[in-house]
Order: structure tokens, then C-alpha cells, then sequence
């Protein structure tokens, strides 16, 4: 089992959740998906953006990395008009699906909405043209998205990623191993697999 | 021809330093070497040390991922009782060395030094160790390293860091194109590859 944590608004997320379900089925290994939000994480080292927005240097970098990572995968690529996008609802509708079986599909379209399209994820709109493609109960959903549960259910699991120790996305976590980042990916699942194979000799 | 911006206090350095030439030669490209120091660079973003010393998660991250890529590269690891250190000397003594034979050498040794053996670098004394296994005039080396001219040099050469929008190490520059980190080091001499064979069929 790998967790993958990750965030809507952050591009490298965007290079791991295209790719990470068909990874794990190669390795024989289960996705848990845990969205959270890198926000309130940044703020908390006194940041109120993405360090990719701040250091203007490695922003420039970034944009020149993603296009050739996109490609390296077969990805397609818009360079987002806007940076970091919000994601709350999306998010909160994520959180409400992790254990369903159509939580791989909804978040590699809403995160291509925001890098292969170049659109706002943050809207009513967006989320419902997602949800309505897999044929979901889109009122209900939005219904539920907006409880005071699910938005304490968010609060808490940004704080979850707090106390496991992580300060980017995507982070995944194995066993209690961390690997940062979609360069870490492969590293994950092969750990992941190893790890349980072996405790299938146990 | 791979540009190798990188400096001795830097832990991902270590893993490119390590393997560079190497892997230059199976991809039949020269290295130029650019030593320089990261210290200014992190001055001008607010910051007084490394990133993976201010900030504590992301630190605890990396001395978890390390010893991983060096076992993954067959390199050895100690993790370094002291960081970043300082590097002052045997940057400007690789400055003088930047288009020598035994510049590769020398870097590999002053690296593993900080990485391999857990030592201060910043001193006569390793540094003199490292020249002398090289049987490289250590006297003359270390009078020339404390040159006014020497020093200049280095402040220059931090300076066209930043021009170059580098903001890390280590940085691979290839024909404009920028990389930055060992994880992006195969695809830096990939790409240096293919644009010296582009060149020469023209």
C-alpha cells in the first residue's frame, strides 16, 4: 500500500496522479489517497504562496522543467495562466470519495482541468462537469462537500499531513518511509511492493 | 558539453559529483566544472543557512532520502555531523582547477570528505590531504587559492550564478537549457548528448 498525498494546485502532484494508478497495478501494490492542502503548510514556514510563485528564480525554472517532464510521460501541458490555483471544493469533494472507486478518474480530470487545460478548479462548475462525466450524484456531492463535517474533515487531515512531517506535494508515504516528490514515485512503489512481499513470507 | 554548477556544502551535489564523469563519458560529452557557492544565493532570498537547516521537516526529509540514493547509487554515506559546512578554500582551489586533468578527482575527494568521512573541508589541512594524493603542488595551490584574484574570481563566478538564475546545486546547464538537481542529472547529459550529435550533422 502506498498513501499518496497530494494537492490540486500543485503541478509536480499533477505528473504523480496521472501516473500513479497504473504504477501501483504494475507493482501489485493499493493506492490510498489522501488530498490535503499545502496552503495552510506553507503559511505555517511564513509563506503566504508557493515557494514557485515566491522565489522568482525557481518559479522560472519550473515552468521551464514541467514542459519537458509532461513530455518525458506523454502528458499534455498548458502552463496555467494562474498560480497556485485554489482547490478547496475539489478537495473537499476528493476527501468525500477516497475510499471510492471512482477517486483515480476524478482526480486525474480535475487536475488536468487545471495543467492540460488551463482552467479554474475551484468553481461549482468545474467540479460538476467532472462528477456528472462518471456518472455521479452531482447535488448530493456538493451537498455533502459543503457539511461543516467535511470542511473539519479537511481541516484535519492538513493537519494530519503536518504531524507526519510533510512540507510538499505529492509525498508518499510507505510504512512509515517518506518519498518527496514525482521524482520519488517509482522509488515509493518499489518499496511499496518489496514491502509487501515481504510480509506475505511472514 | 554539460555546464556542473555545484558547491562542496551541497549534499545532492555529493551524488552528482560522484558520478558525472562517468556518466558524461558513456554519453560522449565534455563537463565544464563551475564551483561556486550557494551561501550568497541563499543571502539574497532572506535566508541565513540551507533550506534543509531552516526548515525542520524538510530537513528531517533529507537525511532520510540520502542515505536511500546512495545506496542506490553505490555510494557511501555519512550523514555529516555538521551542515551545511563551509567551503571557502577548496572552492577557490577548484576554481583554479576548473580546466585541469585532476579537477574531477579533486572533487570527488573534497566531497566524499564532507558526505563519505563526515570531515571539515574547509581547512589547509583536508585540503592539503587532497592535493597531495593527487601529487599536485599543494604550496603554490594554496598561495594562489588566497590571491586577491582567486577571490574575485569566486565572488564573480557566484555572481554569474545568479545571473543565470541558479538557485540551487547542483544546477546542469546544457546549450541554455536548465537542470536542476541529481534527479535531473541523466536527462541533462541525455540532452547533451543528443544537441552535440544535432551539431555535428549540421
Amino acid at each position: 500500500m502506498i498513501e499518496c498525498w497530494f494537492d490540486f494546485g500543485s503541478n509536480y502532484s499533477y505528473l504523480s496522479l496521472m501516473r500513479i494508478e497504473q504504477g501501483a497495478a504494475l507493482h501489485g501494490v493499493s493506492v490510498t489517497w489522501r488530498p490535503f492542502l499545502l496552503g495552510p503548510i506553507f503559511k505555517s514556514l511564513g509563506w503566504d504562496s508557493s515557494p514557485f510563485a515566491l522565489q522568482e528564480a525557481k518559479g522560472n525554472y519550473v515552468w521551464q522543467d514541467m514542459p519537458r517532464q509532461c513530455r518525458k510521460y506523454g502528458l499534455p501541458w498548458h502552463h496555467p495562466s494562474q498560480f497556485p490555483r485554489r482547490a478547496l471544493l475539489p478537495t473537499r469533494i476528493a476527501l468525500l470519495g477516497e475510499d471510492e472507486p471512482w477517486i483515480g478518474d476524478y482526480c486525474r480530470r480535475i487536475i488536468s482541468m487545471n495543467f492540460a487545460e488551463d482552467r479554474e478548479i475551484d468553481t461549482v462548475d468545474a467540479v460538476s462537469e467532472a462528477l456528472s462525466e462518471l456518472g455521479l450524484p452531482v447535488d448530493k456531492l456538493l451537498r455533502e462537500a459543503n457539511d461543516d463535517s467535511t470542511k473539519q474533515r479537511l481541516r484535519d487531515r492538513t493537519q494530519q499531513a503536518m504531524e507526519h512531517g510533510i512540507f510538499g506535494a505529492p509525498t508518499f508515504l510507505v510504512k512509515g518511509s517518506m518519498y518527496w516528490g514525482n521524482d520519488r514515485l517509482n522509488e515509493a512503489l518499489a518499496h511499496a511492493e518489496s514491502t509487501s512481499l515481504r510480509e506475505a513470507l511472514i
